[in-house]
């Protein structure tokens, strides 16, 4: 028999851990009758299909042969320009060119993060709940979890220092995701921010950012980045074009200004994958180059999402069940409901026969011992469809609490 | 201090290792006057820049939201159908689409391989000297490499058996690149396949076959792929876009029938990116699928580099040079030239004053222990400056050996 790594091993054992419940539900959502609030796509009527067609044009009559040739592993220097100065008027701090790596999604930056600071058996600190797919990018290095508890207000900073101040052995990173997590949709207090900042400071502990989401914020007003905030421990930011543009581009980012940390990155990506695709890179920055259209297309993407989160929660509010809760978010993609006493896994046998699914709470829960949360997507179904799938997850409630 | 991995810190040691004279090298290229032939690169007018802006424009009008949104990690469904009925093809075995992964150029699917089977001092068998890339693939993981000895036939059998033999740790697979190999040229000898097929089977031994020039061939038949012959053991195959379509596009695929090692590659993929661009899959296939264009595209690019070596080697035989030593090769993009007696790594400063570079052949042998052959790449340049670099290197020869 073949013999496979230890690191393949302990990536298919907890794979199949965690992905059993999610893989069941993606069967039942082939069939054509069935609303889906499980995955986290984007609305594809909202893609520029037309503008990307001209971009592409553009691209291959003018640098066509560049475009599709082999290029660095940085990325392409418009785009990583691009990042820079769309992360210094975001955050009011100066970024630069050379701070920005181009990544294949953001999924690969976290990889690439797993990669340079993970040894088996490492701990990686989360918010409890965390994203799955950063859970999943770690799993492969064999990390192990240590969660900070939250609210309504994200990660709480006591928890945090309790947190490290027990560590053994002492984490390699804090991993959170600040603006309308995924998946409780929550959005890290302003002055929280700073504050867990400062104690990652104290510790010389490293933060990755991941801000997939926070350019579709619906109300209020923008809080700062935690890499926006001066630390003499290094912050590492993911971004991503993914929710803005395009997911199938796989045009991502991860902005680091540590120089020894983004040359670690840089080198393993080389051996990854040499770059990210020239062509995408070249298209994605053509169409964003127009910046006052671009920014037109992400606040349609916004105002969009938004009335889907309305629609979304007037419809939740119709459910008579009690102990339901969920306070809906101030932007990004997802809504988290909980009803209390339920096992949503159990739930989800039940609406899956009433054709709407979603994703179980537990799977995004790294010690998986949390039953009572679901996370509903709101970006990809219409307004009609959310509505008609809301009620029919309340009737699965009703069925399944009878 | 920030605390790297154990495989970042090997990763930065052995990179330093083995790309110093490269980046060195790249450095001078920069020059405007340089001629290279120490890159890789396919000639970049010969992309089709036209087809793809227009196969472009055809995704976009009539798929353009499935071509712009996330996608399943095994690749896309026509991507992978193109690629098994072309194995098919061109290896008289049967493939399935089910057998393929698309991934992000072949340098991601050598990074998979080594993720799957490889744990820190694991042992990999290849050529000496062998592709540079899948060093640096594996010694992300902290690889060690045991060496088969090869002729102007290519990796010779007894070598292998007595590899082995002796092999301690036993290694965890082969790694071959059978046609128009990378850096020599070398084309693995019909009758030397099998016995090397049945060697590894005798030994449970997985095969990677690299193939990435197997279609630029220049003349003479196609001899049969690894993959085409039936065994026990599992055979890898890589293949690629890349040098019969474009670098740029990323799109790259694996042929595994094994299931096991198959599915183990996907959930590593599904951890390292999610998925390859989809974008660039659909737009690829879109202008692949005019089946009689491509394969006389395929056949402009191998007539092109055809006459390319041609003028090389009759530059390389006017070299008035003792112990001088090449080779033509009947495909692929590179000639290898070794000058008895001289370190090249020495000829590529004084090269560099003469405006022409190459990569010195020691950057592929993983022991870097041969120090007198040099990668010359003849896709890239025109014939002229194939012609005046040849002159060049001419000098520089003389002037280094006075």
């Amino acid at each position: 028999m073949t013999t496979v790594s230890r690191a393949a091993k302990f990536a298919e054992r907890t794979a199949r851990l965690r992905a059993s419940t999610i893989r069941e539900m993606l069967k039942v959502t082939q069939q054509p009758d069935v609303i889906s609030f499980g995955g986290g796509l984007p609305a594809p009527e909202l893609f520029p299909t037309a503008g990307i067609a001209e971009a592409a044009r553009r691209v291959m009559e003018l640098r066509g042969a560049a475009a599709l040739q082999y290029s660095v592993t940085e990325g392409l220097s418009e785009m990583r320009r691009w990042v820079a100065e769309r992360m210094t008027r975001r955050t009011g701090r100066i970024f630069e060119a050379e701070d920005v790596t181009i990544v294949n999604g953001s999924q690969q930056g976290l990889d690439l993060v797993g990669k340079i600071f993970l040894d088996p058996g490492d701990h990686v600190v989360m918010e409890n709940p965390s994203y799955l797919g950063a859970i999943q990018a770690f799993d492969a290095y064999q990390a192990r979890y240590l969660t900070i508890d939250t609210d309504e207000d994200g990660a709480i900073p006591e928890s945090l220092e309790r947190v490290l101040d027990r560590a053994d052995p002492f984490p390699k990173f804090v991993y959170l995701v600040p603006n309308f997590q995924n998946p409780t949709g929550r959005t890290l207090a302003r002055e929280r921010r700073e504050r867990i900042v400062r104690i990652c400071e104290r510790y010389d502990l490293p933060i990755v950012e991941d801000d997939p989401y926070g350019e579709l914020r619906f109300e209020g007003a923008d809080l700062p980045s935690l890499v926006s905030y001066e630390s003499s421990a290094p912050i590492l930011y993911s971004g991503t074009g993914s929710k803005i543009m395009s997911p199938g581009m796989r045009v991502a980012w991860l902005v680091i200004r540590d120089e020894e940390i983004r040359e670690k990155i840089v080198l393993s990506k080389q051996g990854a994958d040499l770059h990210s695709g020239t062509f995408a890179q070249y298209v994605f920055h053509e169409y964003v180059s127009d910046g006052a259209a671009f920014d037109a297309h992400v606040a349609t993407i916004a105002r969009t999402y938004r009335r889907r989160r309305d629609v979304m929660a007037a419809a939740l509010n119709h459910i008579a069940s009690d102990g339901l809760h969920f306070v809906p978010p101030s932007g990004g993609m997802f809504l988290w409901v909980t009803v209390s006493g339920i096992d949503t896994t159990e739930l989800l046998r039940v609406s899956a026969e009433q054709k709407v699914v979603f994703v179980p709470g537990v799977s995004f829960y790294p010690a998986r011992d949390v039953h009572d949360g679901m996370r509903l997507n709101f970006s990809n179904a219409s307004e009609e469809m959310i509505r008609v799938g809301i009620e029919r997850l309340g009737h699965a409630i009703s069925t399944f609490k009878r």
